[in-house]
């Protein structure tokens, strides 16, 4: 049996994510697949009750999954993710952006993915105020950390992607600035795709910025250090279309954590309207991702049909109200539902 | 006499440097200012003739100008602009991007200004690599600097423009995980705003670089730590049609450069086909500090002439080929020139 562990969060996230699991136990029926799920109690209604985002007992409970899909999580977004990026060492964020059949996007034939370095540069969370003593006002530093190793774990990954893909990674840094912390990452990337036989290319991240504008189709993979990789998966999120389609896989070499990109987003929450697409493909990813390290059989093909059946809906005009349907959340994976299909 | 120092830079900078200062010749006829041009030599030609790319002659002619106008600066482009910003103190860079009349842009109504800081944050380059001893691998640190001092100054800056305005300053950061930086930042900014009277809002900078494509015509003036300044203005140089258009000023207490966002573009240098705009623009923002700061008569006149001219000259048709014209760089300045009007 492969246990996924589930993480509802708040805002939006019960809806999405309960959405999905709707889908997903379809899936199980249909594929017959070994898997069970179990709730796991995370982020701000955690902490109100418990006084802790992340309690002891749900880290347990999520230690001892096989994989982790998490919903968007609010006030306490960042003790939740960061810590769990950390310390169950999930080094890789994967963040596909990918025009969706149906979606208006902001340029078509965009087929990219972004591979975020994910535990280490400013996200290690060493920040200080200095003694004020002899600087008369308040001076805070905080320490950018960039290492070989996690370079070249990175690297690998990305490297992975593109070989399944166009071949072709370019490495998103600023070195011309930060010469040492990016100046590493860079130089260590370079060696380990190149020795992969890799394409590669590099940009400064603000160059990049602005070609995911201009001519983001010229991206196949793009490996970035974690800031880098924040900003620019967003940005990439709203070319392709919007925030609310984004999913993405934070990797480890035995653990994964799967979530969307997108925020908890209360303003809408609660009414049944919030687009669930994103945890939709993020299970997509979790599937496909259990079968390659987990052996679940037949999760890459029920990955595979999970992803042609949201498109299907889509591209059939099936749309929740932020793509301007009027599909509400849980009508949306109904019909993705009836779009399944055994291949 | 008011003395502008010219760094004419490196690439296409000798041509849109040239092309802005026979405008600028002409103005300086036009309304009889009494501006005298200096060249100072600085970039990747002088460190190849001088072994450095900002020799000590041509920094001490930079510390006795009244302004500093510089075109774009190839390999060595971090030498020469990072060291100026830091020694000259020039704190607060203030990138605007507005939609021009006749230029086709991601989003009409788009009219806003990015004020970065400047001078610290991971500019700061204070970066290591750490002794190898006992870490089996390559590991670097870099320092991210935020000060209150700082902040205080660049947030004036941002309240100043902000009232001239539509009085709304975005808090840009990320202080969900750069607490004590970005908190610092935010805190800090936030106090100065509010007791300037200026409607504050804030947000994280993922959600600023989506919400740029987005929704930009929301932003008025987006006031922002110096890494997230560098992205996010090169990106809403391109929603705004293109980084060819984009000037931007450095500015201290006493002194001040200009300069385009763009780089050097080697593959289109001695063409004679570069855009001149953005450089031609930051002479306009120029002309209007010294009259601010400088006592230079009818600078603000001349600089509303300048920006006129160029608007007009864009509506007119009057392109060069980035954008769609078949007019070169001098050719272009020669239109500009011609529109030139006494209010
Ligand atoms: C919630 C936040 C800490 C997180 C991040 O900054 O990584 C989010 O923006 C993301 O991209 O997953
Ligand atoms: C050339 C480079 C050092 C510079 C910066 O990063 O500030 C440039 O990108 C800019 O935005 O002015």
């Amino acid at each position: 049996m492969v246990t996924v562990a589930v993480i509802e969060g708040d805002g939006i996230g019960p809806e999405v994510v309960g959405a999905t699991l709707k889908v997903l136990e379809k899936i199980r029926e249909t594929f017959k697949l070994p898997l069970e799920f179990v709730f796991v109690e995370a982020g701000d209604r955690a902490k109100e009750k418990y006084g802790e985002a992340l309690p002891k007992e749900s880290y347990e409970r999520l230690l001892r999954a096989d994989a982790i899909l998490k919903g968007p999580v609010g006030e306490t977004a960042a003790d939740v993710i960061v810590r769990l990026r950390r310390e169950l060492d999930l080094f890789a964020n994967i963040r596909p952006a990918k025009v969706l059949p149906g979606v208006p996007a902001l340029k078509e034939n965009v087929d990219l993915i972004i591979v975020r370095e994910n535990i280490e540069d400013l996200y290690v969370g060493a920040e200080n105020l200095l003694p004020q003593t002899s600087l008369g006002h308040k001076v805070a530093v905080g320490l950018r950390l960039a290492s070989e190793r996690e370079t070249r774990r990175v690297a690998k990954v990305a490297a992975e992607y593109a070989k399944a893909r166009r071949n072709k990674v370019t490495i998103v840094h600023k070195a011309n600035v930060m010469r040492v912390t990016c100046g590493l990452f860079r130089d260590v990337a370079k060696e380990v795709l190149e020795a992969e036989g890799v394409e590669v290319d590099e940009m400064y991240v603000d160059a990049a910025a602005m070609e995911l504008v201009r001519r983001p189709e010229r991206f196949d993979v793009m490996l970035t250090p974690n800031v880098f990789g924040d900003i620019l998966s967003d940005l990439a999120a709203q070319v392709v279309g919007s925030l609310g389609l984004a999913p993405s896989g934070n990797i480890g070499e035995e653990r994964a954590l799967f979530e969307p990109v997108h925020g908890a987003a209360f303003d809408i929450a609660g009414k049944g309207i919030a687009n669930p697409t994103a945890t939709m493909l993020a299970a997509s990813m979790m599937l496909e991702w259990l079968e390659r390290k987990k052996g679940l059989p037949k999760g890459a093909e029920a990955a595979a049909a999970l992803q042609r059946a949201i498109e299907k809906a889509l591209s059939e005009g099936v749309k929740t109200p932020d793509l301007g349907g009027n599909y509400g959340t849980f009508e949306f994976a109904e019909e993705v539902v009836k779009r399944l299909q055994l291949p």
